[in-house]
């Protein structure tokens, strides 16, 4: 019987709570036994990828805590509620169901009458089928000439996770010879964003997917609206080059306005529909489907190992917790993702949705307020470019930011250059090992402002390369990280009703219907 | 005579202490209240812009120990001694001088026998009739083909700043007819990011700016060999090709190598380096050295209102110490940045280096560790885009956050739709507008889930247009900005020691001189 109890409610909080300062890193990380710690504290993750947490401030007594942790707020229990179809979004009464699209680890969730697993199948079969078809020139623009572009019109979870997605595969795929059609993303509701995006394609040969799953967000229409008069002004038929990502009750859903509709539903929460038809759209036209479904089966194979109840053999689960412990125990207040691989460039832009917006809330899942922090900021940009940035206030800032690193072994291009006896891969290998270590046990010096206090926490996350099942993997891992960290705090990770307010607002200043400060500043931007 | 002491030393600190929690945002921005706060609460920016402070925590009382502060840290002074040339960056021994790239303030500055102002003036005139043969024709590649892309390989303050602005005025350029050469920037030791980049351009008709003030940044040089291997294996000559900014005396300085060499020197920092040549040659080459002396402008008018000792008529200062009350008394940690321009995707991300480069310090400028906190972390992106993704952590999360708004009331493309009775750039302007509010006054709802609290503050900058003055002038105010919070913190906003270990402990990692946990990291990742 599973209960929903808010976290300082439990006693493995008093005991965590206990347990502040415990670990010294400049000491744990430090000669033989900083080794070992490498050595032990890791985990695998799915498709090669390992979770090592050596650099966190934890040890056993920490762990066991953690443990007891994951036990009575039955993390294991209440996953497994979610993947059997449990409605787990009760604000909403939903299901929340986005690990279906990659697989099923419980028994059939059948929902409004319907196999869910099926379901979702289906419209990646149904998108599958589209992306082979154009890409063998059986649909094709009015002219007959194939498309050669994709974009995709969304925000939020809808631009995120999929501009994030592709852009952490194209240069692998053009590398492996399974590059199909360029992506672009048209988001936001500044005008400019669009325009520039429409000047730089070809719109002739372009093929816009515009998602959204209510049919009614505000930004894709207008965009839509935009992409349709430069398809109009260029003397083209909108309908032949626009396929619509909704839901099935949408006013898009059967309009005669689309070459074709892809189907999501209401239990796909926007920041996780990456692995939907929000995402497999797009990375299908982009990159095909047969590489849309490898990133599937690396997002299903770490959602299998994300069940299993066992703390020290779950990396999400682990992840999570080592979080709620930064956060709860230690109070710091941000976390900071770091992958060393270019093509993450915008992972972290995916993250800080996932995260932000999944647990950046005040109240629990029954609506009474919480008397401790829930999710922190999150931030980050690629290594080493980030080394050259902020990391002078993660090093030396009177804060403490816990940080989590990401690296591969090998490129995903395979082009190098050997300067001073070592290639560039290794340069950026190197570093991220020098900045856990630095970061750990830091180094004093007789200046003090040369001196490095240490005791900042990292983890990492290594792998061989970026590949669409490592990228699956990656992804599952948060998403799972971010459901654990929910649990925990008693939150409902799956609304957003902290969005409502400014778009009412923002209604009310476009019918003029304001007064006080807010007439003021409409006033003051011309509107 | 100056005197440069801890904040915490100051009688202001503990008047301000003694304020904490004074406004209470909900009522004040409520009614006619709010509506006389946004009229008063403004002050002019350089370029037509203003700065608008309504919807802070401050209000007279909140203001006056502000100016008490403003006179006891003496910013003014410290201020006229940094544009006069005194060794303000002390642990470094150096003068701090970006401010004389775009105009000088003070008496002349004359550095190691040299003028500096003329200095900075002549390698700009340098740029600019560089780029002028280059747009002419009369500077080619070894065919006589005229050079259609410029790339930029730089790093950190070299990438950051120059991308940001780049970005920033590229629609508007194309828009407006000034719009000369396409630019790219390869920042990263990933040797995927170089190799990217070279497949999306055609060499023969690149130039590159090599810019490393030092001539020895790694990542730089590494992607230098990168590029040099690319040429060549393309039949081209690369010294044909490449253009320095460096240093006088770097080793770049005189090589062969390169077509042209343009100085800057250790007076302008790299996060503070856009305005000098770092930024001049590759926006000059961009958009035409015209357009970039517009931008210098920009930024000259700002620095012009920030040495108005009068608090309330300095827009720098003033978001500088309201900055340092949310910091040092509200207590809050972080600060996000959103500008409703997607041409300003990438400014949070240069002032994120601008910021915490600068003041995520823990020392003051003599070395003594301080007793307060200091630099936030800053994080942001463009909205209406944030809306759909971080913002509900902001409006209901557990932890405040204070916001930078930045708005226009113009876009710069000027394409637009007009959907349900308004523009796209209306809707953009009404959404700012509403955020603000809904930050500052909430609303209650039967429905816990579904309120607001308020009582989260934020500031907006707005203008007309984005263009290369009113860019300038922003640019600006956030140096100036950084800059006045480091004077009340008592740090040296110029050095980055922190970076310095990462950088020893790699070169370490890459000579196989590692035991410990850096030996166990470098195996993990087969170095």
């Amino acid at each position: 019987m599973i209960s929903w109890k808010n976290f300082d409610t439990l006693a493995a909080y008093g005991k965590l709570k206990a347990l502040k300062d415990h670990v010294r890193l400049q000491e744990a990380m430090a000669g033989e036994s900083g080794a070992k710690r490498v050595a032990e504290y890791t985990v695998p993750m799915a498709e090669g990828l390992q979770y090592n947490y050596a650099a966190k401030q934890v040890d056993a007594e920490v762990l066991e805590a953690l443990k007891d942790l994951a036990q009575e707020a039955q993390l294991a229990e209440k996953y497994q509620a979610l993947y059997n179809g449990e409605v787990i979004n009760t604000g909403e009464k939903r299901l929340v169901l986005h690990q279906l699209c990659r697989g099923q680890l419980g028994g059939d969730v059948v929902a409004d009458g319907v196999n869910k697993r099926e379901f979702y199948v289906s419209q990646q079969k149904k998108a599958a089928d589209f992306a082979e078809k154009v890409h063998k020139g059986e649909i094709t623009n009015a002219k007959g000439e194939p498309f050669t572009t994709v974009v995709q019109i969304g925000i939020g979870g809808s631009d995120l996770g999929p501009r994030a997605m592709y852009l952490a595969l194209d240069g692998w795929a053009k590398a492996n010879g399974c590059f199909k059609m360029e992506a672009r993303f048209i988001s936001n509701v500044d005008p400019d964003d669009a325009a520039a995006v429409l000047k730089g394609i070809d719109v002739s040969r372009s093929l816009f997917v515009l998602v959204s799953k209510s049919g009614t967000t505000l930004e894709t229409l207008t965009n839509e609206s935009f992409v349709k008069d430069a398809l109009k002004n260029a003397g083209l038929d909108a309908s032949r080059h626009m396929v619509a990502v909704t839901s099935e009750t949408s006013p898009l859903a059967k309009s005669s306005d689309y070459l074709a509709a892809f189907f999501m539903d209401d239990y796909i929460g926007g920041r996780y529909s990456s692995s939907s038809c929000v995402g497999g759209v797009v990375l299908s036209l982009a990159f095909g489907p047969e590489i849309f479904a490898r990133f599937l089966n690396g997002a299903a194979a770490e959602d299998k190992l994300a069940a299993n109840p066992d703390l020290l053999q779950n990396p999400d689960m682990l992840d999570a917790l080592i979080g709620v412990y930064e956060r709860n125990v230690q109070g710091y207040p941000a976390t900071a993702v770091l992958p060393y691989s270019q093509a993450l460039s915008r992972f972290p832009a995916h993250l800080q949705q996932l995260d932000m917006e999944s647990n950046g809330k005040s109240v629990n899942r029954y609506g009474e307020p919480v008397n401790y922090v829930t999710g922190p900021v999150i931030f980050g940009e690629p290594g080493t470019n980030g080394q050259h940035s902020f990391y002078q206030l993660l090093h030396q800032g009177t804060d403490i930011v816990p940080l989590q690193f990401v690296g591969f072994r090998k490129n995903q291009i395979g082009m190098d250059v050997d300067i001073q006896g070592s290639t560039s891969q290794q340069k950026l290998c190197a570093n991220v090992a020098a900045q856990i270590m630095a970061f750990a046990c830091g180094k004093k010096d007789e200046n003090p402002n040369k001196s490095f206090a240490g005791g900042r926490p990292s983890s990492i996350i290594t792998g061989d390369q970026l590949t669409p099942e490592t990228l699956g993997a990656l992804l599952a891992h948060f998403e799972n990280k971010v459901m654990f960290q929910g649990f925990v705090w008693n939150l409902n990770s799956f609304d957003q009703e902290g969005v409502q307010l400014g778009k009412v607002l923002a209604k009310r200043v476009l019918a003029h219907e304001t007064d006080g400060a807010l007439k003021a500043y409409s006033e003051m931007l011309d509107i």
